[in-house]
């Protein structure tokens, strides 16, 4: 007997690396290449540090407000919680306590087997078409809850609203987790669905498309049923998972929609410019709708792809999994970024072929 | 079947109190009436809102480095969350996970029951003597962990070090948590004893001494393989959960040495005054370590007195809980704040005793 007999033994989710090197191009981890609103440098100089010695509200009761009125939604429809990684793993935690397995495709964001094991949910990956595009009547079965990244990470394949409300009504009797992260970038939101399901849980985050990775504020959307639940478990975990800093740049980053829109369709008019020049390339490139490109090429293996690119400092993401180790996930940044990113692989297929 | 089936059902944690009232004295979150120093002020205004754009360092490196210098640790015997709140939190999940009851003081911090609860960790509550003092006896005996506050909340009263080494002597097979929220106000750090015990794990939090309940940031201390696996089952919980400009004002909040120990000293001095002010009126106070004081009046009602003070804007904690239920916290606030209290009390006495 030791201590160590009790502990809880988990295999944790490695996030994608932040690397220390100052000229490197980072497309690695889906951040935004753009600022975040100035509303939000505003607050921060207006911030008076003095306010930080009492405790913020528990609730970030201001910032839920704005987001209901942002989405016509009620304020007890909305919980905010610290990054969408916490608001999906309490959401785990508080919807996925039954005995049946919950469902989720075999390809999708890497940390929800992660939270089943942390949580002892039992769990069944549904495999994906060749093409990576998702059935939905296999979502047609018993389950304990059921999650979908849409649009899916990091295939940044999309399924319709349509297609979402057909797994709903299939599915009454247990939570269907909708993980929107990428949804600004051309994908169709399921929050009107919410009106008609109160089973539906849709998260968000100010991550992506409000560049905001750095403040960590993620939202999960559901009936006032489910949220007051959800906030239930997390009064149990943390009162004040929310600092007063972060829920007032929260509240700033949406009141510029003018900005908001024009740095999301910057980022979308560049992954498609992109993409064409990828595809010019003899790459096979999804049809992403997020902040980022999943990429195969039949005549280079990923690995080495991901090696050279890296040596040439230029950081994207690879990972050595059934299905998809022979593909790259590489972030959109700006034209600048994005044209080197085309140049430099111009040159190494050049370089490549000369070789044969 | 209904979703409501597969829901983790809990009753939560309920803070104290933040209120909107403007002209109260706030005596009820033990928040530190002074502000952080001013190193703190001066990162939040030379913070760029750009730099949010980016993920922060999952594991606060920098300020983990901080606080290992400042304790003379290694890295890697510090932990960092999101507040002491969830540092407890994953800590329960990391290190209670055997079939054995963990122990805990009936009188104590009343979210430890709760942790259990979420976790389904079985828990034993030992009692406390009559006068609240813990005996260390009563914590030699088979058990999953430990979890003991010391200075203990809501009594204020604090254990030895050498009482606390008693304990882990006897009981090197289970982790021992030693939570120091208000260590800095009198008590003795039980930090020295990282170097016999390698299942010792300190919490301590910037949200009292160092008046940074706004930022939320707590920490863990101990050995270097359980600091490991608090880490695995944080990074199974959450990627990023200290956004990045908490990191940078932890970090500033260690700068100023001298500051930091004159309003320790100051709240300790007005606490000492407060009480003999007090125990003239007739309290019985208990000999608290902490920014509170935990009061008891043999001819008042708590509920009572809570009510009336309540009413003349003074804002403290009750608890409607057995053995504690005719005792009051009341926050160490400004001397100009303790003395409105006071003076209050003396009029309140005054006023009770001709109604006789």
């Amino acid at each position: 007997m030791s201590w160590q007999n009790n502990l809880h033994s988990v295999s944790p989710y490695i996030a994608g690396e932040q690397p220390e090197l100052t000229d490197m191009i980072k497309l690695n981890t889906n951040e935004n290449p753009y600022q975040p609103s100035l509303q939000v440098q505003k607050v921060i100089e207006d911030f008076k540090s003095e306010n930080l010695r009492l405790y913020p509200s528990t609730d970030a009761k201001f910032l839920r407000k704005a987001l209901a009125e942002y989405h016509h939604l009620n304020t007890d429809q909305v919980f905010i919680g610290n990054g969408s990684d916490e608001v999906l793993s309490l959401s785990f935690l508080t919807f996925f306590n039954g005995q049946r397995a919950i469902l989720m495709p075999d390809i999708s964001y890497s940390f929800y087997p992660i939270y089943c094991e942390l949580y002892r949910i039992p769990y069944q990956k549904i495999p994906l078409a060749d093409d990576f595009s998702l059935s939905v009547n296999s979502y047609f079965q018993e389950n304990g809850g059921i999650v979908i990244a849409n649009p899916n990470a990091p295939t940044g394949m999309a399924i319709s609203l349509q297609e979402i409300e057909e797994i709903l009504q299939n599915n009454q009797d247990s939570i269907v987790l909708i993980d929107e992260a990428y949804i600004d970038f051309g994908g169709e939101s399921c929050l009107p669905l919410l009106e008609k399901f109160d089973n539906l849980v849709v998260v968000q985050t100010f991550s992506k498309s409000r560049s905001l990775a750095g403040i960590r504020l993620g939202i999960a959307f559901g009936s006032a049923e489910a949220i007051a639940h959800l906030y239930d478990v997390k009064n149990s975990f943390n009162s004040y998972p929310i600092d007063s800093l972060a829920q007032k740049i929260g509240e700033a980053s949406f009141t510029d929609e003018t900005y908001f829109q024009k740095s999301v369709s910057k980022i979308i008019t560049t992954r498609e410019n992109f993409k064409n020049e990828l595809i010019k390339l003899g790459f096979q490139v999804t049809d992403s709708k997020t902040n980022f490109v999943f990429v195969h090429h039949p005549k280079i293996d990923a690995t080495t792809l991901f090696k050279v690119l890296y040596e040439a400092k230029i950081i994207v993401r690879h990972w050595n999994q059934a299905r998809i180790s022979d593909w790259l996930r590489i972030t959109i940044g700006t034209d600048r970024e994005m044209n080197t990113v085309i140049q430099f692989l111009k040159e190494y297929l050049k370089n490549k072929e000369k070789s044969y």
